[in-house]
């Protein structure tokens, strides 16, 4: 008998991937890599069949996108028709209907069926969620929330989203908004964010936004940070969440002080969704948090003093780095196929 | 045969509450108060079997309280066995044991079991919740979220605490600590907490600190809040949230501008309760919610600028009153009484 597959699909705006696995390799897996360390599914081996990774051309639209990635999941198929679909999108899903709203990054996107297309190309169910979701599931059945019963997921890149795992399940929101922590206000006299209010989240803690910090306080202070002046060549438009932690790293004061502020701002967001909701961990993943020990010290320090003391705020690093959504469309799939069959369903 | 009745018990601190109602009564129960308008289940009648509160004495503790609500309860009881049990209680509980941690009000509650002692008085099963979390419940299958599947449950009172109803089942949190709203950080910069945190909801919106505030402007501002001075008859310390209100309403700019701080500190707190969970609806019950139509437009108008466009935010008076604890006592009392009997179980 030919082996039942899964097809796990990310569509990541910039960058598409799909990965192809055994459903019996799923059965008892665990990952080899020790607590703390990141896992690497990118590569083949272990547990997957086959990835592939693809930026997308410039000029993508919602039908070149498809295009490339229906290719992509043909060839690493090979003509094997998969047992069900798992997508991750980059943008707001309808996930009970299996349709796209719309991509901030790419036209066209606006109310296409993914999962019936992908029905129509592939003749296998498929379940779609947006990739906070879909990287929360990942996490929580591969990642950093193995074991958990509930969890948020938040990542910390160029915005700031999130997802939960409540009660073993996914929450998405009575109208699938759940999970916006970047949009939370922390400091209502704080600076203006994109979405119109002042002191979000994201407008202090999201990389383009402490990038944009750090440049405004060089401007003003032209006797500050010379490290990170130098580190950027002189070109400030250079500079980005990276370069501010290497520059902190190396003693500049005025990086520190952009970073820690957003440090801050997300820890008391955490501590806030802490007292409201109280799930048992808390998943940090995303470019940002690569800012090193100091950065994680202050985002802890600051959610345990926003959190009440009986509340417990336990926040760990994500394990599954880029590939957290491609795991999420792993479980997503896994769920269709184990349908009715609880023992298979929770690896 | 006799009817099977259930006995709800409202453990509230000052006033103590038990009910008795016959289970088949449940079954087809509609409330007969119009949308919008207040149920008052404190009158016999209607659904009631017979209810009864009573004022703790001065100097209760966890024993005079027990004996005070036993003694209540076997009189509504009049010798029958109740099928179950519902308990709400004012502090931290174990709901799932059945034991109360502690209470903040009265000596004596520090771990005690007050499940197995309902057994042990009643032959009965019991089920105890804390009374955010009963009341949302309560809201929830009989008031103002009937036919909703999410959503936050709010009392501003003296403090500012709530209860979540998520996928039509009570969500208490990782460690039942769940709800907090009332400590979630709007402004960094706010005034102190007792919590020892700045810029909570509750040291914004509740009664007392909304009072204190009042008292502390009329200090320093011996011109303004002429009003307000005269209907606390030259007292300050008689002032109150209801005092606040009749002034504001009459006109005193002053009592207004604490009201208005709190209420905007309140839907900055739900607007981010929006983001982050997005439930159906938000329910606000408590003394302070009765401060006029000015201050619901605020509450609303915050949480509208604080939820992002595409976060619906629904926000309704409670309808259950004081009673929302007792019943979300019944329905913990009914599900132990239909458990494994679906059709029973959601009237």
């Amino acid at each position: 008998m030919e082996p039942r597959v899964i097809l796990a699909l990310d569509f990541g705006g910039t960058k598409h991937t799909a990965g192809v696995l055994e459903v019996r390799a799923l059965w008892n897996y665990s990952p080899s890599a020790q607590p703390g360390e990141e896992i690497t599914p990118g590569v083949t081996g272990e547990l997957w069949t086959a990835v592939r990774r693809e930026f997308a051309p410039p000029g993508s639209s919602a039908q070149t996108d498809l295009r490339l990635m229906f290719d992509m999941a043909s060839d690493l198929l090979a003509g094997s028709r998969p047992a069900a679909i798992g997508v991750s999108f980059g943008g707001p899903v309808d996930s009970q209907q299996g349709v796209v709203r719309l991509s901030h990054h790419v036209p066209g996107w606006e109310n296409i069926p993914l999962a019936s297309l992908l029905w129509e190309e592939f003749g296998a169910p498929a379940r779609v969620d947006n990739d906070a979701n879909a990287a929360a599931l990942g996490e929580y059945r591969f990642g950093a929330g193995r074991g958990c019963s509930s969890l948020l997921y938040i990542t910390v890149s160029t915005g700031v989203g999130s997802g939960w795992i409540l009660d073993g399940e996914p929450w998405r929101g009575h109208g699938g908004m759940a999970g916006e922590s970047g949009h939370t206000v922390v400091d209502p006299s704080g600076p203006l964010c994109l979405c119109g209010k002042h002191g979000c989240v994201e407008r202090f803690a999201s990389g383009p936004y402490m990038a944009a910090d750090a440049r405004e306080l060089l401007a003003r202070h032209p006797e500050q940070g010379a490290l990170l002046r130098a580190l950027a060549g002189g070109d400030l438009e250079k500079i980005d969440a990276r370069m501010l932690s290497q520059a902190a790293e190396q003693g500049d004061e005025l990086a520190w002080s952009v970073l820690e502020r957003g440090a801050r701002a997300l820890g008391t967001g955490i501590g806030n969704a802490a007292n409201l909701v109280n799930p048992q961990r808390f998943i940090l993943g995303g470019g940002v948090t690569k800012s090193g020990p100091r950065w994680w010290e202050t985002v802890r320090a600051a959610a345990r003093s926003t959190a009440l003391p009986e509340v417990e705020v336990d926040i760990v690093p994500a394990r599954l780095g880029d590939h957290a959504p491609l795991w999420g469309a792993v479980a997503l799939a896994q769920d269709l196929v184990t349908q009715g069959s609880q023992t298979e369903r929770r690896i």
